[in-house]
């Protein structure tokens, strides 16, 4: 059975977690004690030398990590990755847009907010993550208004990847209140069959533990 | 024609000439100052909301951003992407690699130490982003000791996207001394038919007015 190497709260885990879940695919978790500093054991390294998860075994001893090529490698085939070159295309550029100018504010202020604390010496970059946050959500927003979804017509691996930590970004101290656009797509998210809460994991339970309210 | 809005000394723009100039495709490049706030004007934000470069027009009015989807655009189709659905995935699981884990330390680093300096208040970023380059190089060669490539047994758009800024890590002052498989890869890239070097363009005459030696 494919099992998924995970910190239950992590965006990049709960992508995972809700597409294996549309597909149908059953799996099971091993849950990381990141703080503890499970990720980083030699044994885990063998796993993935980049000591991160979501990390996924898809037969025993073969591995395969970064969630969205992970999400990519579950959904070929399927309705979840568009026919068209131009849309597959689209959607792995709001893929690579995802990892590089929304995660690293979005889901890291949420981390420090909510989750694991700010970290000393960190507490200058709150102010500029904050802003780039901003800036990406601003392009979400903008493309929103024009789109039902990321990647052409349909709801596609972009829409799954982007949702996971904007529909929280709330715990990041992120104010959604002037994002419609966003709110609108957020009930199609949901709309969609087979929905999965980020919270709807049977190990999620440190989750909210330290979530601040929105 | 293909036209690609480039930055000619990024190296995420360099992926896209290389992999355009191997397919044999024939491509104009629009020169951006991005120190000027070329990317910053409304006009090039309706081609890019992101505001960043590489992008790429495919025909009058139609864009595509982001260097590892323009990668995999141009490469569908072609010996640039593994036909064996494992080996894709892990060819995109270390394209993902490069945008988070690499991009952030090693390309930021040389535009500050080789191109546009270190910027006001950044000065203390350095050492951070300094150990977690090194971690990524690390985590390179570890793959390298075992493996000719990237993604399976042959050259692929993930090692396009890899070397990229690896080739040129010293520029952000990174050591490159204590790897010896990366520079054996660095070979096997460079015998690659219609290897194009980083300074090969038409329009990249800027290269290098500000780098410093190796």
């Amino acid at each position: 059975m494919i099992k998924l190497y995970q910190y239950a709260p992590s965006g990049n885990c709960y992508k995972v977690r809700l597409l294996l879940h549309q597909l149908g695919l059953p799996f099971e978790t091993v849950e990381m004690d990141l703080l503890a500093g499970a990720a980083q054991t030699p044994e885990f390294k063998a796993k993935n030398p980049a000591a991160r998860v979501p990390t996924v075994e898809l037969e025993p001893g073969v591995f395969l990590a970064e969630s969205n090529a992970i999400l990519w490698y579950f959904a070929e085939g399927t309705p979840f990755i568009p026919t068209g070159r131009r849309e597959r295309a689209r959607m792995l550029q709001w893929m690579f847009f995802e990892q590089y100018s929304h995660e690293p504010y979005i889901a890291v202020l949420r981390a420090w907010h909510s989750l694991f604390g700010v970290p000393m010496g960190k507490e200058h970059e709150v102010e500029e993550r904050t802003r780039k946050g901003y800036a990406a959500l601003d392009v979400m927003e903008g493309h929103l208004q024009q789109h039902p979804f990321f990647a052409g017509e349909h709801y596609s691996l972009a829409d799954i990847a982007l949702y996971a930590y904007t529909h929280v970004a709330h715990e990041g101290r992120f104010d959604l209140s002037g994002y419609p656009a966003l709110h609108a797509w957020f009930e199609r998210i949901r709309a969609q069959p087979r929905h999965l809460l980020i919270t709807d994991s049977a190990i999620a339970r440190a989750y909210g533990k330290g979530t601040s309210p929105p």
